[in-house]
């Protein structure tokens, strides 16, 4: 059973950073999502590839159990992007993009999917996140990350979207672009007001915070030593939150705080090495074992309370 | 009984945001320090000013309690600092300062606070903190700041220093700087190899680190809505920290951290409104309140454990 679905990018990547060079590896977000979430719960993904997707890259996706009736192979070359990153690696400079195949991406789902409860929809235009999130009328859970893009280009399909969602994903830049709030606890409030029932703002090393109608978390980012690669880092953040959502079955703000915190851990494996490398060499031990550490790094313990200063 | 000691400067401060300007008002790391920390326990302050400084700022200091036994009055005028905030007020930027009687400040601590127990070392030149710090030989804390200007020019003076005290406490950038490393863990393991048992790295709204030899917490910011003027937060933070502790008496892991959350709390109400006016009108109910907020806002639940992905 396929609780969980992403509907997004597969791409061919070549990756530059200061510790070295992957070229035309495997990417794009679907593929980080679903690599993410498998570590928790069933997932397939629906997207796009050209005939000159390796079948070495289909081969990988399956034997880690990823469903891919919904990837589509059309006649064309694959969704590329050449990104670089320097210094602190703290922005992707964006070298290349073809989208060739992925430019004109309107997914169909298939029936066998659209049932799912959970639903992921990925970077992608508004119009077309709208065209997927009406195929699931009945998906208990739907996830959508933007960019400034979209929030510069088609700021009205965007919150025509926001009705249909319930979450928002984005960085603390985009929420500021978003919604002309420069106070992020501000800007998510401005989002619940738009529909979501809560918006998480990522803030990349500086952590996340979930804001819904009865709830405010902050958690701090995941203390790194190793940064290689960031790419993938967001689509793999949603990946870890959706999956053990879907894993849990239950969405009350105590499962989204672990979610959160499974979300940023998954990232964190992910950064440490290029590409997918890194995502598909762990499992549940891993997570919870960051998980343990996660939460005596964030302790923050009960001060005496009846004692007066 | 005076338990804590701030060595630090007293100014008039000149200060502009987009909230509005504040002329010639009380503050210098001293103040800050020292109406922060008298919230948890009794504080006296050493410092210098110049026989302009009004009756008035000595008396609301007198009446928050803070002993004044080594507030020096030289002839001439007292520090003077001129500054401005911009936009998200991030950075401050200074657009003048008279160090007037504090440029030669070289304090000699009355006899009657030479065996205090908890001893911060406002940010100075390190010459002028380590001979404070020689003032103290039986001190059981000892916390120092410092800045970018010492970290440039007087690091072999800095790196002496380090070998006295028993806490170094820097911001993010500071890190980076002193010890050239980014990844602000390893920069705070370096600090450590120099002597201070603990290093607490400050990361404004993105919260604070507390790096131990046997300890590594991470704390988010406090999530404040209201901003109206950011002098003073790193001073009142410290003398939140350490007038926690100090109340405690107790320097393990566990109130550490409960001190860290209380600096960050204090800091919060700090910057509230201009100079040290929010400062003065809170209590420790307004602390305790916060803290509950805090922890209910921090709190990352226990994911379960035993059951497998």
């Amino acid at each position: 059973m396929t609780s969980l679905l992403v509907v997004g990018s597969v791409a061919l990547d070549t990756l530059e950073t200061p510790f070295g060079i992957a070229e035309s590896v495997l990417g794009g977000s679907a593929v980080y999502f679903s690599l993410a979430s498998r570590l928790f719960a069933p997932v397939g993904l629906v997207s796009v590839v050209g005939e000159d997707f390796p079948r070495e890259h289909r081969t990988l996706l399956e034997k880690q159990g990823i469903g891919l009736d919904g990837l589509v192979v059309k006649p064309g070359e694959t969704f590329r992007w050449n990104g670089a990153y320097e210094g602190a690696m703290n922005q992707a400079e964006t070298r290349e993009v073809q989208l060739n195949v992925f430019g004109d991406f309107r997914p169909d789902v298939p029936a066998q999917y659209r049932d799912t409860e959970f639903v992921f929809l990925a970077n992608s235009s508004p119009h077309t996140q709208t065209h997927v999130c009406r195929q699931f009328p009945e998906a208990e859970f739907i996830l959508a990350d933007t960019m400034n893009l979209w929030i510069e280009t088609e700021r009205e399909a965007l919150l025509e979207l926001f009705g249909l969602i319930d979450g928002l994903i984005l960085n603390d830049e985009e929420a500021r672009q978003l919604t002309e709030k420069h106070n992020l606890i501000a800007a998510g409030r401005w989002v619940l007001d738009q529909g979501p029932a809560f918006c998480i703002i990522k803030k990349a090393e500086h952590g996340a915070m979930l804001i819904g109608r009865d709830d405010l978390f902050v958690l701090p980012g995941f203390p790194t030593m190793e940064v290689r690669d960031p790419t993938g880092a967001g689509d793999s953040f949603a990946g870890g939150f959706m999956g053990y959502a879907a894993h849990r079955q239950d969405f009350t703000y105590r499962v989204l705080r672990a979610a959160l915190a499974y979300g940023t851990i998954v990232a964190s494996f992910t950064i440490e090495d290029f590409g997918t490398q890194r995502l598909c060499e762990i499992g549940a031990e891993d997570l919870q074992e960051r998980y343990k550490n996660y939460l005596r790094m964030c302790h923050l313990p009960d001060a005496p309370g009846t004692q007066q200063f």
